[in-house]
């Protein structure tokens, strides 16, 4: 082997290691694919739902108030609600079934909005329904229901 | 009409009345059939898993440690933990597709033991992951690893 051939060998060897040294020293998480990303969020929407749908049933009249019931069941919706856009990474508009329409990704920052909005109607919630009183517990619920509807209105397909 | 039998339609009536009153006044909310119960204790394992996966690759040294991002991920599974258990309501070992084993239901306060050992895990978790300290955080990963392992081996099917 020529000695420039070798060198070459040396430096390209050497060069390979310091950059396999550098991944190992900050090597990434895997990032989650896009169907995990939407499972994720899927899985988010339906631990949301275990305790939206008892609370909905109260405000349409369809089950009596149940003070210590409506005040767990809107204390969980308040811890899920934050956990949400985590599950909306560039990307996930497609790689399993989802009803999320891809605008969300043109229009991030409103869709960002929307659901911190919704996020802040979910903790005025909790803490009305902390109070144990049907009324005002009934109308916080109304409110955080309109806010979500007015996401699923604009970037949920039917 | 004769007079006893008027009376006895008046009383008929009056009590079929008073019975729709009192349905009305303590409506039980529907109760969530297995499937959904199923599906949702489905939902929180997967919300779990979405955090403890990245912490699991920082324990076998697959990805390298992140503080933030390690107490942000054991905050939130030791914030879905003690929701499993209401995924669990007897009945619920059928009606979807599921890996929980029947035997859960006829051992039920053991079940819930482990279930309760695993929420103190993660806990425990919470806690130390937000000193920093990438030693003492896996091994209170491990110990939560542990305690998940214990029931699956007895109540999951593989």
């Amino acid at each position: 082997m020529k000695n420039s051939l070798r060198r070459l060998c040396v430096v390209t060897a050497a060069a390979v290691m310091a950059s396999v040294a550098a991944v190992a020293l900050s090597q990434e998480p895997p990032k989650p694919t896009p169907e995990q990303a939407i499972k994720y969020r899927q899985s988010v929407y339906k631990v949301i739902l275990w305790n939206f749908g008892p609370m909905s049933a109260v405000a349409q009249g369809k089950a009596s108030y149940d003070a210590k019931a409506f005040e767990h069941q809107a204390g969980r919706v308040a811890t899920m609600a934050p956990m949400l856009i985590e599950g909306y990474p560039h990307g996930s508009h497609t790689g399993a079934t989802t009803r999320a329409k891809p605008e969300i990704w043109q229009n991030y920052a409103e869709f960002k909005e929307l659901m911190t909005a919704m996020v802040g109607k979910a903790s005025a919630l909790a803490e009305v329904a902390k109070e144990g009183d049907e009324d005002k517990s009934k109308a916080a619920f109304r409110e955080l229901a309109g806010a979500c509807r007015a996401c699923h209105d604009k970037y949920r397909n039917d």
